[in-house]
């Protein structure tokens, strides 16, 4: 039994087992490590036959049966946790082995290992998996960076283990260093941007096209039919049709909203910042799951101030506005993201190719959607092209649904229905195609009360104005 | 000339010139050190009696200089200066000296700063000065927190100097170790957002009222003698007047339409995130400074688009809804910074008081403005109040104009007029007042997709659903 697994896997939670139960399904042996003893056993139970998938409590053992270069993925909680995985690890293993964190560690922490790690002789790379239990068990989208010559010893795997678009895998090498987790902690900012929009529409027909649960399942699933084809659309389609097994009524009725998070959208949104690069579709997702969580305060606000009476629209009219708006904020919001990854490329030296990335988010990730082959298609096209809205290919789309886009921002202003993400990708978008911005006026403060200087139009320099007479 | 100085101050650029002679106008001896002659020539020279107020480039000289326990006032740019400084000064200290940090440090510097030179004996804190250049000569407000016998030692000084409001000074102790840098940070914040605001609607009434700058200039003058009475509206006006000493026209259409900035709003929205606080109006202020810098972009994306034409409105229609909208959208911007020091104030142990803090930014500062009298008064009622919109006083002001801003948003959205510091006041409003979002989806598909568990409506507990079947 020693030295010859082909894979090991540290941390058997849910993510883990399916992970490794891939890895089996496709022809490789794993061998699976973990403290709970209950989750050892359950992957050996579920494996069925230890010579292809086995597991074990203890980390000597796991090292001993793992075949040179041993492979060993984490799929732990980020933070401390990887830290001391791999400090447990260490002992056990030799120069050339290789590590690779699968978890949604933050960017700069990767940085960190890999330098620690290579100093011992370790490959250590970071690989965003997406795709939620179902993905890591069927065919995740895979995000590689780092050591290369660590990828290259685990490509095999990842490329039969991940998920396929019309027989490519999803599965790339993107860059040097924490570029995988780097890309995968903007493909979830993405996802909370997609998420947030997803959820308005939904308010805006139920609250004005009065659509039932069975109406909305209906049309987000013919939604998913269509351009907007998409796993987010298509869960959600099947959301509205879960009846509830606690009442007579359908589930969705039922859950508390308040969505919670786990940081990546959170540190997208940051990041970006720190970038000086836009994404208010992204930001404001990470803003309304912050206002979600205030429910006391929300239901007693709500209690003082009076609401507009909330039009109905026609539901015809309605599904095709929402469709339209739907499809332009999607689209903004990729634009945003990729936009943020360009620049990080940049700034931290990752040389992206956002046509791979767009790519291997064809298929097996959260944000996976046809819209995705059409950005592959035109970073293909122009791989420097600084955001998604140059793409000429893109025009059309958006000039037959900004329009929806405007009338349903419209709608919700008036109506007292929050569309927040729709209202900052549109408002993003005017923006973005303004020549002019009133921004003169806020550079003119600048220079009024803090002597910030400004430039002009007209000519080069940097001047100064003294405002006060 | 040995130790015969009342105050110190390092860094005599044009804000600590102006307070150190603000200083020495108020009776007390000043003494100022810059590393650059010119500087602290110039500060003799303008001082005009070495007696009252004097300068020199020797550190040594400059220590010697101050009366006992000195009190030293840094004016220098963030960052490592401000350490460099610190250890520059610290041979020519004794125990029990103050040094004050008056720039826009980093809270989490001036944490570390505090507990370093608290071990050396001496007392050292940041308060944040707020008011420009002539603020700094005339009467800023100043926001100290840190060590508290430190500020003892200075009360008397800045009392002296800061802004009065009704006789009152706009200076107060806020709260143990960075109270003051933090309350600095959100008041910059603020500022931005309040600064976006009144780009935007200069943008609508020039664009849909055609107003011309002298039109401007008198709407903005007379929206300063209502209750929207404030330094920004003020000096917005006077923009409007100033003519271009280059051309013929006036300055503010030759201002190029990139807005910078120095860090203060961006790290606002970071650290409103950490703690889950939401600022949407912030945040977009800082988007859009971003997207004011993406000029060459912004020009080649215009080119690309069609752009609705715009509506024209009358102006006496549109004066009104702007200023409505901009009173609604300013005590939002307010609400959000208020509510992120309430929750800081718990996540750091600031004890501040919201009450105090409105109070001392009366005047003084550049978001000084009438609304801050309601504000002070709002808190001082209920000085646990979350959130500014749950006061019974602001309701009236919010129901008085919420319409306004409703009407406005719909007109920016369906005529291309970007106008989203407004729309994101606007949803914040919406979704803060609504007892039901539409994140029980975003809740249900982070259950579908990771297992991450729901809560509901009609019963205690956490609950997950199987969804695929």
């Amino acid at each position: 039994m020693e030295n010859t697994y082909d894979f090991g896997l540290v941390g058997l939670g849910v993510m883990g087992r399916n992970f490794i139960l891939n890895v089996a399904d496709n022809g490789f042996t794993a061998m699976g490590n973990d403290l709970d003893p209950e989750k050892v056993q359950a992957l050996i139970d579920e494996g069925g036959n230890v010579d292809k998938v086995n597991a074990t409590v203890e980390v000597s053992a796991f090292a001993k049966a793992l075949s040179s270069p041993r492979k060993i993925m984490l799929l732990v909680p980020a933070g401390k946790v990887v830290d001391i995985v791999i400090e447990s690890l260490l002992p056990h293993l030799d120069k050339g082995d290789i590590i690779i964190d699968g978890g949604n560690s933050f960017f700069t922490d990767t940085d960190r290992r890999e330098a620690y790690l290579a100093e011992k002789g370790i490959h250590f790379f970071g690989a965003g998996v997406s795709g939620g239990a179902k993905g890591a068990r069927k065919g995740p989208s895979i995000m590689p960076g780092g050591s290369k010559p660590g990828y290259a010893a685990v490509q095999p795997i990842f490329e039969a283990v991940s998920a396929k678009y019309n027989g490519e895998p999803c599965v790339a090498y993107l860059g040097p260093k924490s570029a995988g987790n780097y890309v995968k902690m903007v493909h979830n900012g993405i996802e909370y941007g997609l998420m947030q929009l997803t959820s308005e529409m939904y308010d805006v027909l139920k609250k004005a096209g009065k659509l039932s649960n069975q109406e909305l399942h209906e049309t987000y699933k013919s939604w998913n039919e269509g351009r907007l084809q998409s796993f987010l659309v298509e869960i959600t389609s099947e959301i509205f049709a879960e009846k509830d097994t606690l009442t007579d009524g359908d589930l969705v009725d039922q859950i508390l909203d308040k969505a919670k998070q786990k940081g990546t959208g959170k540190w997208t949104s940051q990041n970006a910042m720190d970038l000086g690069i836009p994404v208010p579709s992204i930001d404001i997702a990470v803003s309304m799951r912050e206002i979600s969580a205030l429910k006391d305060e929300r239901t007693v606000a709500d209690s003082l101030y009076d609401r507009p009476e909330i039009a109905t629209m026609a539901k015809e009219k309605l599904t095709d506005l929402t469709e339209k708006a739907l499809y332009f904020s999607y689209i903004i919001t990729y634009a945003q993201g990729l936009h943020q990854l360009a620049d990080a490329s940049k700034e931290y030296g990752y040389d992206l190719d956002i046509a791979v990335i767009a790519k291997i988010w064809r298929a097996g990730c959260i944000i996976r959607a046809k819209l995705l082959a059409d950005i592959t298609d035109a970073f293909t096209e122009d791989s420097e092209l600084p955001n998604l809205l140059l793409s000429p290919s893109f025009i059309p789309k958006i000039q037959d649904t900004v329009d929806a886009a405007r009338e349903l921002v419209a709608f919700g202003a008036v109506n007292g229905i929050p569309l927040p993400g729709l209202s900052n990708s549109l408002t993003y978008f005017d923006a973005y195609t303004s020549t002019r911005l009133p921004l003169n006026v806020i550079q003119a403060q600048r220079d009024y009360f803090g002597s910030h200087t400004y430039e002009r139009l007209d000519r080069e320099g940097i001047f100064h104005t003294e405002w006060e007479k």
